[in-house]
């Protein structure tokens, strides 16, 4: 087993934690992770109170965390007392500025975890009083920004190594197999944050379609855009892009994205694509580790496979 | 000592190999580097036969490779010849296609080594008889494309290992200090290649000022880009841009390229500036490794301190 400062903060078996995937993750996904001995945490997102209150339920007793898009939590700040309540292992906050929220979410005794992707996001993640700051690379499935985990981890963990030493560190973005873990805890950090690898599992909410075209797909063909929020008329803040699979969509309009922008018809044909599972319309939300993932298994299934492969390798298995 | 299929391949000390970077890896940097018991490379980069003579001459006796760029090669293909008679450790090529300069290589005997930033890539490396791939990540300074570390070296090894088990992997892009080396084995690596950490280095031909200002900049102040190649004149083919550190003139016409090619009066300045050391006006080209670098030292003791570092860190430092 692989003890880090995480495991024992967290009391985990393995040093994974599984990322709040908005509308994926819900409460099975994040159950079963948990249950596998890493930490699962149920996909918040742009904060559906009634979609929460069903997925706890399918939580279980299950310790889980829950997470937030930043910014949209602060149109409905109300939503994070509720969570509160819950007693979650972990509040995690990602894009936007947390320092709003820090006081309400240290009261409540809850963990906050922060999600990064620059240093001044580091910077105001450290004075929210974040236990754990999450260093997310743009190889990263889903909703983030351009620096690559390879060099965010590190400077951010020196970064730390000065300012604020207890604060605990994890790597997000492209980490699909035990290499990731390894590599993730050689440049420095205390465990690792799993989207797209999740994704890919049976527990997951998103329509079936979606992942086995993921799973069909290369790590070259995923991309960076704006596309699926103007299709889905959603505000996202700079410096935030979306990175999907391509598709015929992302291919017809990465040239033209005002020309999305004004073709107002193709938001109802989107939302329908997204939930019926029609992935050449709606881009399946996945990162570059879709070229490392080649079937669909159980989330738990994952996390002891990624924990095993990377003891191996920390071992010494890494020679040949 | 670090071991690995590449250190037997090459008689190495260290899994490290520097960068052929053009105008900047001379003689005296590869010199240093294989003194150091890495391999070092001179960057032919463009191909300028008088330049390379000079700098083979400064490399003196050391045993140090070559790279060329491959498109810009093909417009002067008697260049390889008049390398290959020097019987370089290893001929390096990156960006476009190496099959056509493959059997003149391997007639020579010489070793060699393909960088690739896609799977596509990879797969003309391993027609080409490749002995060594580098799969270059886009956070690498200088040329390059999208793909990042974390899964490209991975995806490549998985993808070696089917198709072509006896092909060495590098990883490039990111590296700086022994945590880089250290995660690029456990992604599947037998070696690095460093760039802009050796390029801030005391053997650098670039302009001292640009050295500085690049040890000045954080990881998040670097962005890929066609400016510098736009002001350069230089016609590099899709998809590959260059990862420099931002400054004004980055700033100025990020946003208006096509304005950059209209100005023709730009190139001159360029040019002027690129040799003077003046940072404001020609970027330095580096990557996002700058937020990992704070010092200026020999070639040979960067070598020697990434080295000890990931030794500490495979033998189990990394934990803590
Ligand atoms: C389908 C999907 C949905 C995501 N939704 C969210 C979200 O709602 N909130 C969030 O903070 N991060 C979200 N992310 C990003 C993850 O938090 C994480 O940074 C990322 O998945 C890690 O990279 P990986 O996908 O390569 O594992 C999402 C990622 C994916 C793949
Ligand atoms: C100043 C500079 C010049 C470069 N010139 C070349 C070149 O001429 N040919 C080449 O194949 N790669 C060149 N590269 C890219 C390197 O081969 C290598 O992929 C890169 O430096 C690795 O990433 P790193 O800079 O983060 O170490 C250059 C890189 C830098 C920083």
């Amino acid at each position: 087993m692989i003890e880090t400062r995480l495991t024992k903060a967290f009391g985990l078996d393995h040093p994974i934690l599984s990322a709040p995937m908005a509308l994926a993750a819900g409460g099975a996904l994040a159950r079963a992770v948990s249950e596998a001995g890493g930490l699962g945490l149920i996909g918040g997102g742009y904060g559906d109170a009634d979609w929460l209150e069903r997925e706890y339920r399918a939580a279980g007793n299950a310790r889980v965390g829950c997470g937030f898009i930043t910014w949209k939590l602060a149109e409905q700040p109300e939503l994070l007392g509720r969570v509160l309540e819950r007693d979650p292992a972990c509040l995690f906050l990602s894009f936007g500025d947390p320092r709003p929220f820090a006081a309400e979410i240290a009261a409540a005794g809850v963990p906050l975890i922060c999600q990064v992707q620059t240093l001044d996001h580091a910077r105001e993640a450290v004075e929210a009083g974040a236990q754990v700051i999450v260093a997310q690379g743009g190889e990263a499935g889903g909703h983030g920004a351009n620096r690559a985990v390879m060099t965010l981890v590190p400077e951010v963990a020196d970064y730390l190594n000065r300012a604020a030493p207890e604060v605990l560190l994890l790597a997000a973005g492209g980490i699909a197999d035990g290499r990731g873990l390894a590599a993730a805890l050689m440049l420095g950090a205390d465990g690792v944050l799993v989207g797209t690898r999740l994704w890919a599992s049976a527990e997951c909410l998103a329509p079936r379609p979606m992942l086995e075209a993921a799973v069909a797909a290369g790590g070259d063909a995923t991309l960076r855009s704006s596309l699926p929020d103007i299709a889905r008329g959603l505000d996202w803040p700079a410096p935030f892009t979306i990175r999907t699979v391509e598709n015929d969509f992302t291919r017809r309009w990465q040239q033209d994205p005002e020309g999305l922008r004004a073709a107002g018809g193709e938001a109802e044909a989107y939302a329908r694509a997204a939930a019926e599972g029609d992935a050449s319309m709606a881009p399946p939300i996945a990162g570059e580790a879709v070229g490392l993932i080649h079937d669909l298994p159980g989330a738990g299934e994952i996390v002891t496979r990624i924990a095993a492969e990377a003891e191996g390798l920390l071992g010494g298995g890494w020679r040949r």
